[in-house]
């Protein structure tokens, strides 16, 4: 009897860690990155907008963690995009450049191949991985998704404003009554043009139906679904279905559609009972492109928008969502960056970070989890190869300031003795306490030494 | 057997109906009205603040009902209160000035005899009453609370800043490290003064016990509870508890515990098991006070603040909360104004509006229960007797502005032709657009002919 009775001790404490193990190796989460672009820190109704209506956005929000001072790695696109995907400053990758602020269409450079991308690290870890929606990271065959670590790609490779055509209206005149016509991006599927110009109009459904294809196919296997929406960058276009579903005009239809591609993107989730093995982020690249005017979005009570260092430019409305793991209605008030996301993905799918170049990324799982804080404790503030700014706590100190709108500087100005908010308090920085506090202004000059001698700035692949 | 069988047909139908028209009689549905003092429209946590914690506004949005489009009668506090107490634009009563645009403690005048608050109209339904918090609608016996429909009164009689003592110091220096003795302000039971100076570092905690013990006393009758607090109205104060207690300095201190104080009141109620009886509004008697910089708050995105009739001034964060009757987590965008509380708890308290003078005030009965839209078709923005502004659905035309903040003049100018901004698109007034609608001006100058018409001014309280 007693080898029995080994054996079914042996069975009651070793079958189960094996087992949980196995059970845990097939339980790797799922991940989902939403991405808009230009999307305002004020444009959805959970952040406050009064005439949109996110009823999905606020679900999600409700369900899950919001987030109040969660910053994009640059106030424009092609920087931005580029830290996400390699948790690391746009400029130590070289994705961003003084003299062009973006890839354009006769851009020849892209993301490198050294650097590692958060799908990379995730499809050798097994993981599904697609690329669903605006690129902007290299448009030529090596810098595109399928290349950089994804499965599939559906998309536009750059931003939807490009490509104007000869005959179209100059200036803005083109986006007050846009025309698909009017921009002859191309649509790709993989590395191929499959459409051109891509129908910006049904451009938020088709990316929705990919993503949710996408899901279905893979409930069994880990997946990472990356979903840059076009929208609501200008020229804006929206389906049928949503022209004149808002009080808040054109935008305002563009939102809730994409709203709308929340929602099917988490009512697919919940329908394959994935909902409490996915991890889903929903964040923007940059602030609103104010100079649009109503065809831009609203910074809420945040100063400046796109294109600036001030905290419309980089601060976005950003929210997680996890049953089970996070906690329903939370709000995390800790600053954290888009960066963040390649971390957090790492530690949660098992991954090792890389140890051989400097990362911008701090793991946020204690932060989802209601554990703990972050280790994040600077913030910088880039613009193209300039640091403008840093955070730390509640203070941020402006060594240079550049308006994109409003009351300011549209040239860059240098500020020496640095201008010095605390976040905290002065929401909208209106109020310089500099003069107040010069320990802080020390201590955080010291911060920005030590950031400054451990860089090495890669050159831009921008101006190729 | 068959006259039993008769019988107990007649219990089934006919003794039901009987008891709950009785239950409904005695069912008639407490109120609770909050008022905060010079809260902006970004204040709460709810409305988008990124930095101040406020989870029990927060719970009351995600359990009632959020208004985005929500507006205080004045951009001042006397009138405001007026107009809230009896549904009634301010000029109506006389409850404004052009000269003095409060009253002060040296002002002999105050809410007349003839006009019904509604807690006069309450009270006649045999409701128990009381205010509890800041009045400011007169401080001489006649005016008082208890002169004016309720059972019972503790509080101050106007703004927490008056009555400054001599050796306080001048300007804006007293706020900045504000001391009880600086304002001589007294606090009232009743009809005497209990207390003076107020010690306004617990009034806030001391106003909660009083509202939650005359909840607790009345749970038997029908109840009205009127909870003006006196925060975050400068001079700031807060009890030890809520020292540090928030990041955003002192102001966020105070609204944190004015949250605390809302958790206290819906807890008591949902103790007490009159959560699905009591219909309660969450509101503010007009904007942030921004001239005090970090010590006033936030309009979020909204222009200008206390003092204007810009959006920022008149527009408030309102929360309704009636669970079992208000769909949890709904958004109402349409336009509603705190005179419009005083036509509904008459609709819903079976009262009869008066007849014999004009009131301002749409039953919100519909919109809370999801049923309908309000009967407000027009809101008129008045600066104490002068017309500034008027609303119709999106349109907001104004006649004339005047800063009290910010870019524009702090003289008043006079729009001819007036400026016109759709407030569905355009959210923070940016952009004029009365050249491209001239059909909507003419209208809407129509309607302000008629409105003028049929209005007669009383002659001011403020100036006695």
């Amino acid at each position: 009897m007693r080898w029995k009775f080994l054996l079914a001790a042996l069975l009651c404490f070793v079958l189960p860690t094996s087992l949980a193990e196995a059970k845990e190796q097939t339980k790797l989460p799922n991940f989902v990155v939403i991405f808009a672009d230009d999307l305002g820190y004020g444009d959805l109704a959970c952040f406050g907008h009064p005439t949109i209506a996110t009823p999905n956005l606020d679900r999600m929000a409700a369900e899950g963690m919001k987030f109040t001072q969660f910053y994009a790695a640059a106030p424009v696109c092609t920087p931005s995009r580029a830290a996400l995907m390699t948790g690391r400053l746009p400029l130590r990758s070289g994705m961003c450049s003084n003299k062009r602020r973006v890839l354009f269409p006769n851009s020849n450079g892209g993301i490198p191949a050294e650097e590692i991308t958060i799908a990379e690290a995730l499809r050798s870890k097994g993981y599904a991985t697609a690329c669903v929606g605006k690129w902007h990271l290299g448009h030529h065959a090596q810098f595109l998704p399928t290349n950089n670590g994804f499965d599939s790609y559906l998309g536009i490779p750059y931003s939807n404003d490009m490509d104007r055509v000869n005959d179209a209206p100059k200036g803005r005149a083109a986006f007050l009554m846009p025309q698909i016509r009017f921009w002859n991006v191309p649509l790709m599927r993989n590395e191929k043009i499959i459409e051109r110009p891509a129908d910006q109009t049904t451009i938020t459904r088709r990316y929705t139906e990919e993503a949710v294809r996408f899901i279905r196919q893979h409930q069994e296997s880990p997946f990472f679904l990356y979903l840059p929406h076009s929208m609501p960058h200008v020229p804006l276009f929206r389906s049928p279905a949503f022209v004149d579903h808002s009080r808040r005009g054109l935008f305002g239809d563009v939102i809730e559609e994409v709203d709308w591609s929340v929602g099917q993107i988490l009512d697919t989730l919940r329908e394959l009972q994935l909902d409490e093995n996915t991890l889903v982020f929903f964040t923007s690249d940059n602030g609103p492109w104010l100079i649009f005017n109503e065809l831009g979005g609203s910074a809420g009570l945040l100063r400046d928008g796109k294109g600036s260092t001030w905290e419309g430019g980089m601060r976005e409305p950003t929210l997680a969502w996890w049953p089970g793991q996070i906690q329903p209605g939370s709000i995390s008030r800790d600053v954290a960056s888009t960066m963040d996301i390649y971390a957090t993905l790492h530690h949660l799918a098992g991954i090792e970070l890389p140890t051989d170049r400097i990362l911008d990324s701090h793991d946020l799982t204690p932060v989802l989890r209601g554990t703990g804080k972050s280790s994040r404790e600077l913030l910088f503030y880039y613009r193209a190869y300039q640091l403008m700014a840093v955070r730390k706590g509640p203070w941020k100190m402006h060594l240079m300031t550049q308006d994109a709108y409003g009351p300011g500087s549209r040239q860059p100005v240098k500020h020496d003795p640095p201008l010095l908010f605390n976040l905290g308090h002065d929401l909208s920085e209106k109020f310089d306490v500099a003069a107040q506090h010069e320990d802080v202004i020390a201590e955080m000059q010291r911060d920005v030494e030590r950031h400054r001698r451990a860089f090495e700035p890669a050159p831009s692949q921008l101006e190729l």
